[in-house]
């Protein structure tokens, strides 16, 4: 859980950044960042800041901003019904993502978050900077880290469905719970 | 058709436009921006230019630099198969966009080019601006046209089969021929 005030410090935050990395979003999407700690409460090591743009039945695309050293948990997108699975691209804007995928462990320039060493299971590395971007087919485990400064990218997607995105992290809540 | 002269000096005015609108692309992408002329050979009226960023055969992500005044001709995104067809969201980033859909005729910022009135039936006037969208779903007809200082988008959308795009003019031809 978040407080209110971390949770909308968070939510500036991301904003100024996307808009400092030269995206142009109107003030009302900037209100409507989406700040997630994946229920586990400690947002700076483990969350990320989520703005959609596009969400329809068939595709979306979103803004992610993740602060620096911020790492977004490991996770995969499973099959649902007729549909194989999310399929989505992440495109870098600002910063260097430092992005795992299952496969031969080259993991190097990142870390994975201290005591956490089972919900990171993907540690092959690719390191991503302004205008690279890296398709991640159905099924595939992946997570995102940000190196210095942070990281601005989009992520474009068929038909998103968050709430049923599947973490290797069994403490992992995709709600993320705000006290006041 | 076009010239390689003038083809080339579309795609480097189309990826300064891009990049002015502070959208980050590669030198690699913006050697790849298509220069479209619709077999219209007549660009600055009736063409696009268009950067294709993600196509897998379940999403498209594009950038297209329309100039000022430059009209990209009336289409829509027929069923194939079992796709419905081309469900496609446009997201101004840069400059005010007239976007024209079927209904009721609203056009009054806008113009359809000279002599092709039949060619451009939908009359419904959008106008957008900086991180403004409309979503357009498949089957509806549209086009586009830029106002002063020309317009950069993005068009988010399920696969993109260009080739196969349906255009209301019998002229246009999709591919664009380059005479050296």
């Amino acid at each position: 859980m978040l407080t209110r005030k971390e949770y909308t410090a968070a939510k500036e935050r991301a904003a100024v950044m996307i808009r400092e990395a030269g995206i142009v979003i109107t003030d009302e999407e900037a209100g409507r960042v989406e700040v997630a700690d994946f229920g586990l409460s400690r947002l700076d090591q483990e969350g990320a800041q989520i703005l959609t743009l596009v969400a329809t039945d068939r595709i979306a695309a979103k803004i992610i901003a993740l602060f620096e050293g911020q790492t977004l948990p490991e996770h995969w997108h499973p099959r649902v019904g007729d549909d194989p699975g999310k399929e989505e691209t992440i495109r870098v804007v600002c910063g260097i993502l430092r992005c795992y995928v299952s496969g031969a462990d080259t993991l190097r320039d990142g870390f994975v978050p201290e005591g956490k060493q089972n919900a990171y299971t993907a540690r092959q590395e690719h390191l991503l900077g302004p205008g690279e971007q890296i398709t991640l087919p159905p099924g595939t485990k992946h997570w995102f880290q940000a190196s210095a400064g942070g990281v601005v990218m989009y992520s474009f997607s068929t038909v998103a469905r968050d709430i049923l995105d599947q973490f290797t992290n069994p403490e992992v809540k995709r709600v993320t719970q705000i006290v006041d």
